[in-house]
């Protein structure tokens, strides 16, 4: 009886003890997740995104929830980070909606779309003018959540050798120009055509493209173009890329609802320190190429060039929506808000900037 | 032996159980948290971002940190939240920096300065340029730490009753307007005053005052300025106003690692959203005033008032910095980096608007 009372007791002190931890133990379970990226590994700030979301996963979960990074070079398949995220090999992708309009072309829009809405006002409209819901909408069919995952902001119209100072001098000419922006530019007489990064440096100075576009002066700068083409046009096409993450929506179903708000809290740092990150990388290395290169020219683009350009952006989107009910209820959506949106753009940020520049 | 065998068996599986969750049941701990905004209980969006940093910080530690957010009408005392927050009566605080100027100078800046930064290079500033590091710096002799807190974007100039031509039409008129920028409309020869949220609304419509400068359309238009003053200025005086998270130093340090990251990132994603909100905020509200009241006339001051405005806050910047050399500092570090930021926001953001308004 002694001996059985001294183990009753060693016994309801394990049960007290494993009782009153019980649903802490629970969360001693780690889960180990895989994100792959369209990046390589050295293409700040676009890499930082997933990194710096993956820090912050670990850091907040105390190692709970561990997200392993894979650049482009670790998974060779820089465009095919949905397939992978839908077919369950990754957990998690980082990578650009567009890259995904031949699949569907209804994951266009999220991206960015030319003349559309600068950063801010997208941001608007993602989580306040219903471009969270369409977003969600699209991507349900893939068995994949998407989440916003860092915009670049403007991005500049690119590169040319030589002045553009009519429509006529576009035509004929080798453009590096992706996405739906480089359909409006082969319309209007461009050959158009898309480049391995580690290769456009060398063709441009070779002469087998005449212009290209990159990004801006943050990401540009590293690549050189400035050496050898020194007309810079400001932008028209791309007024606030944003890059997305994946999720695979049964890998997320099944982490524990705290563990999901951290990876969702995560996202959504990253996704805003990406701007951030890049508005000052741009600033900086604008500074310097300008101090370096002083016949940089940075121009926009004539006035009858952009209206040839607008004239054939608002064609090619009536054909494209043509008998595709959903991306034309995700082009109008973002039309409606941007028509709003931009008044006060126009009555704040734009009127105060007039006055001081 | 053999009971001793029980019992021993009994006592390791216990130390087994217990021993795999020690680290888990030390975060069975929940720490309860009090914050104390300056905002009434209903000022959307600012009460906003505070109450969605806790929900947030909530959902992430599983109920581990629990945040109360007093509205001023509990705890009565709208502009003691840097001394309450110091004093550890309160956590954490929510309000804005230029409030505390009286008490200490060097808090000035971090809000928005007239002819300063817009929201997305202010972002800049802070988190690549330096600003942080300062702000760091002036907060750490309160044993205080200071975080962004949300930005309203670029504030409207003010709601007028007649048309402003020249300087001497602002000469002798009253209007209600805060910090920096009515010490600049002192200068000019208003006088400047300052009311409860509450009584604006009937001391314009009675006369008692001839303008006054609120937020901007989101928040303006509950307040029915635009009812009684017709003319709306464009801003020049808050042209990205960051309010503050504070948090009192010794509490945040007696935090888990893990839960010290979920604040930090929970105050800064609700940052941005409140930017985000206002921005949708203003968008709506504008189209419905203007909708509802053709009558508003939206005017930019004329460049002579500009000129002077600016000329007068050149020389009072230098006045106030006067003996100040970490203040100085600070305006320094802001003038350098809006300087370089400005270069860049005009060749993006500002030449795509400017062909596409």
């Amino acid at each position: 009886m002694k001996m059985l009372g001294k183990t009753s007791k060693v016994l309801l002190a394990a049960v007290l003890i494993t009782g009153l931890s019980a649903s802490a133990m629970a969360k001693d379970k780690v889960y180990k997740w895989k994100l792959a990226t369209t990046w390589g590994p050295t293409l700040t700030p676009f890499i930082d995104a997933p990194k710096n979301m993956a820090k912050m996963v670990k850091e907040m979960s105390d190692g709970r929830l561990i997200i392993r990074v894979d650049a482009s070079n670790k998974h060779k398949s820089a465009f095919g980070i949905l397939d992978m995220v839908k077919g369950g090999q990754y957990d998690m992708g980082h990578s650009a909606s567009y890259y995904w309009k031949g699949k569907d072309i209804n994951t266009l829009p999220f991206s960015t779309m030319p003349f559309g809405m600068t950063t801010p006002e997208q941001n608007a409209w993602f989580y306040y003018g219903g471009g969270m819901e369409l977003m969600k909408k699209v991507y349900k069919k893939h068995k994949v959540l998407a989440f916003p995952g860092g915009s670049t902001g403007n991005q500049m119209g690119g590169w040319f050798k030589k002045e553009i100072k009519s429509v006529s001098d576009l035509k004929g000419l080798k453009m590096r120009i992706p996405g739906f922006a480089g359909e409006i530019m082969a319309k209007l007489g461009l050959t158009v055509t898309n480049i391995a990064p580690g290769e456009l440096y060398t063709s441009l100075e070779r002469g087998n493209i005449d212009a290209l576009e990159w990004v801006g002066p943050g990401m540009d700068i590293k690549m050189g173009f400035h050496k050898v083409a020194p007309y810079y046009y400001t932008g028209w096409h791309e007024p606030g890329l944003d890059l997305q993450f994946l999720v695979n929506e049964k890998k997320f179903n099944k982490l524990p609802k705290d563990l999901q708000a951290i990876l969702i809290t995560a996202m959504k740092v990253s996704a805003t320190d990406m701007y951030t990150q890049n508005y000052d990388m741009s600033a900086t290395a604008w500074a310097k190429m300008k101090k370096d290169f002083p016949k940089i020219k940075v121009q926009t683009f004539p006035k009858e060039v952009m209206d040839a350009m607008k004239a054939t952006n608002k064609k090619l989107r009536a054909e494209i929506t043509k008998g595709k009910p959903l991306l034309k209820e995700i082009l109008d959506s973002q039309a409606a808000y941007q028509k709003k949106v931009r008044e006060w753009t126009k009555m704040s940020d734009f009127l105060y900037l007039k006055d001081n520049l």
